[in-house]
């Protein structure tokens, strides 16, 4: 068999079963391939962002690689925010990219540019196909290396010739690694940190906010450990009767002052806390000054089986639900806000719905209302490049056929991979995209003044006014073929946003906020 | 005052007057350095690709660099793709990214990435400030190398820190570097080998499309030279009463059939040609297999200069206009082919247009007939990365605002940067986009045979068509505030054409053409 096939049978032996992709010449015998090879599903995106933060959003559900297939260097490019925003995530991605054949590379055709290099931005991993023959072993190797722990883009470039050319059988299945629990002394240490009687803190990452983790961190909290989480952590469970740690805060200030008086953070697949941007005559840490950093478990190993054993060493209660939550209340009717929105889709979200969420300036106003929704996952941006919420949620209804996906999106985030609706129509998922339009990046109205710029001149504001002209994200929704509509009240968005959570299949409400 | 403002007043200094941004936090300063600083136009894109691509128009029809600013690296990352056309057009680009304040970095917070490294994909020089004091020398040395030559992306990187600190006063005006004329040696070379009565041929790229490099080709040409163009140039001065080189096809089966018997190519600020792709069996070159390079001016050299000298040194007969040409037809009334929009587009376009072309598939339907028009400049795709087209047109309409600009575009490509829509209505740039609607990624039906696979399978086809669900380029247009309309006829098209040129201001024509 060529290459091509080759790469597709050793893709789908390690157990991929989805490819995001936007092909071009060096990658057609690879889509060729797929009528001849069974289980494998090809998505088309009209951009590659759409398809590396896609393979994010599918990763964050299943703990799965998926695959990408970019063409060349620069088409690799239009994908790296959302690969970089998937390795913050620390999110296993497959990156397959096509290089012109190895001969053709010293005359610099056009689209000659150094793939490597573009992939090592983003990559944990990057190899070079150096002959047909070893292409199943490369791609065996690639899906290893995606998984890490903890999991990272791992990018394979494969020039046309060895996709072309005889390549032998495909490569071994490889078994996932297990990620390794930490020491019986590690956790004996815990212990003996939380019962000091000291003010001590659990910092929680990666895999341990949802399922057993995020139990036994309940169990901890009912000890009376002190539990926060990494507002950035890939994957939340939240809602009615789960346990909810503290998320730091996105400035610095209420940050601070979450973590103050703490002698002792327990880092649990966690990183030290730090704020997200630097600003003049503020510290970058977040915890107090003299706070020691003691790590339960690093992002490589298993803070899940971690949390489980200081639970059992230190006797934690067996987990129990929350108290019987109130029944969330809809929002009056009047003018809508994001804290309207957050009401709303509190209140009518079913149970397992997975939230995408990149709602950047409204957040503060949307998330103290999740925790009182139905049960459901919760998948935030993470590396911080906008472009992140739509694509995710595609990746999130690709992995979850049988699950409510939600958009919650910024309007000028949601412009930078808007081709992300018109996948959703093509493949008809099940996603309710929710635009929160406030017709500026107004995050910046704050930043600016944070970052010493005493004055926002006229300028400065046209250069944070995206209202003019103003976007209309219902029509922008039909040209690709996601019926939508706009909301203008608290009402009207009830309305639409009930009737989106009635009927299954894409959706769009522009839910036009106050500026 | 502060490093923003050093460096805004640089380049304002160096004569840049265009800055193309989508900025962040780390950007603000420099935000609100607009406002106290006079001469610099601030364009806000709404992604990142748009600013770059648009930064390529302005250069090709300035021959100056206009600014960017880009945020971090994922910012940065969605630009690279316009710059690695940019790099290939040889535009002169000064790229500014802003970075995390410099005690940040340690820390690896969510938008942390090497942003170097990103910048090194695309750019020719790539500069990390070192220090707040160091702004105006650096920005300086950016410019001047932004212009090479040959032109290229010259990327500042900087800090936030030093740019809300003290900098001292802004850096030197650096005078552009004129490129150096090949010597007498040289052009005698030359000459001899035109004198020869061999098969020679001329192969022009860069400064030598358009003004006096053209005409003087044009010389040789009417002296019996045999003159050939790269199909890839950034600008060629194109229609009636104009010399028009043959341009070398995209498939190397006729680009073989152009080159083929030639024992020299002189190359004018020209690589030697190669295919756009490797296939199996085929050579990469073009030109005959024992066919000899002879430079008579490299791409960092005058090749205008080199060409006129040469015309006289072989006393080549003065330039004249071209035959008195026929008045371009009009399309016949009938279903609407790419044809029929090249005949309608020549008819109609007024002398002076400049035409940005990324019609990828239809551009052997399009392209005969523009010989015919006015008086134009001819913008082509450059480095082979789609979503080229329409951010160029932008930046094309920002450098000439008396100037009818036309964007010709493939709607596989343009859907990679739609956004630059709405910064053309935003700016009421008069930019009239023909969106040539195949509704396939057409040009991969026939790649994909080329490349050896013998069947396209329905799977396989799914993957090249982008026509379920259709695009409405219509209220895609509408959406971003440009007024647009659809032309599913010959006649239809020419009337909507007609009216768009009688106009100001953006228009979306949406070319349904037969699938």
């Amino acid at each position: 068999m060529n290459g091509a096939e080759c790469l597709l049978r050793t893709l789908v032996g390690n157990g991929l079963d989805l490819c995001l992709m936007n092909p071009g010449t060096s990658e057609m015998q690879f889509v060729s391939a797929l009528d001849r090879v069974p289980g494998m599903r090809p998505v088309l995106c009209l951009f590659e962002g759409v398809c590396s933060g896609a393979a994010d959003g599918y990763a964050r559900m299943t703990r799965r690689p998926a695959a990408t297939l970019l063409h060349l260097g620069p088409g690799l490019g239009n994908g790296l925010a959302n690969f970089h925003n998937a390795r913050k995530a620390r999110s296993p991605v497959v990156s397959i990219v096509g290089e012109h054949a190895t001969r053709h590379l010293r005359h610099d055709a056009p689209l000659t540019a150094d793939v490597a290099a573009f992939a090592r931005t983003v990559s944990g991993c990057v190899r070079v196909l150096e002959s047909a023959g070893g292409m199943g072993a490369a791609a065996s190797a690639a899906v290893a290396a995606a998984y890490g722990p903890p999991g990272q883009v791992s990018t394979l470039i494969v020039p046309a010739d060895f996709s072309w050319s005889e390549a032998g059988a495909p490569g071994p299945a490889a078994a996932p690694p297990a990620p390794c629990a930490p020491g019986a002394a590690t956790i004996q240490a815990a212990a003996r940190i939380l019962r000091s009687g000291r003010p001590v803190g659990l910092y929680l990452n990666g895999g341990t906010l949802f399922g057993r983790g995020l139990e036994a961190a309940g169990r901890l909290a009912a000890a009376g450990a002190r539990v926060v989480s990494d507002r950035f952590a890939a994957r939340s469970a939240g809602g009615r009767g789960r346990f909810g740690p503290r998320r730091i805060p996105y400035f610095p200030e209420p940050a601070e002052a979450l973590l103050a008086g703490l002698e002792t953070l327990i880092l649990v697949e966690a990183a030290p806390p730090v704020s997200f941007f630097a600003y003049p005559g503020r510290r970058s840490e977040l915890a107090p000054e003299n706070c020691r950093m003691f790590v339960l478990a690093s992002p490589a190993e298993d803070g899940t089986a971690a949390l489980e054993a200081l639970a059992e060493e230190i006797g934690a209660p067996p987990f129990a639900l929350g108290p019987a939550p109130a029944t969330p209340c809809l929002p009056p009717a009047g003018p809508l806000t994001a804290e309207a929105v957050g009401r709303a889709v509190a209140a009518l979200i079913p149970e397992g719905a997975i939230i995408s969420d990149e709602t950047v300036s409204s957040s503060e106003q949307v998330w103290p209302h999740l925790g009182t929704a139905a049960p459901h996952d919760h998948l935030p941006v993470t590396g911080g490049s906008i472009g992140q919420g739509l694509p995710v949620a595609l990746g999130a209804a690709l992995a979850c056929p049988d699950r409510k996906v939600v958009a919650l999106e910024a309007d000028g985030s949601g412009m930078y991979t808007l081709q992300s609706l018109w996948t959703m129509a093509r493949e008809r998922l099940d996603v309710v995209s929710v635009i929160l339009a406030n017709r500026r990046y107004r995050i910046l109205d704050i930043e600016i003044r944070r970052t010493g710029a005493t004055e926002i001149g006229r300028v400065a504001n046209e250069m944070i006014d995206i209202g003019s002209p103003a976007l209309d994200w219902v029509k922008l929704a039909e040209a690709q073929g996601v019926p939508a509509t706009r909301a203008g009240t608290a009402e009207e968005f009830t309305a639409q946003f009930r009737a989106a959570m009635a009927e299954s299949g894409p959706r769009l409400i522009e839910a036009v906020l106050p500026a």
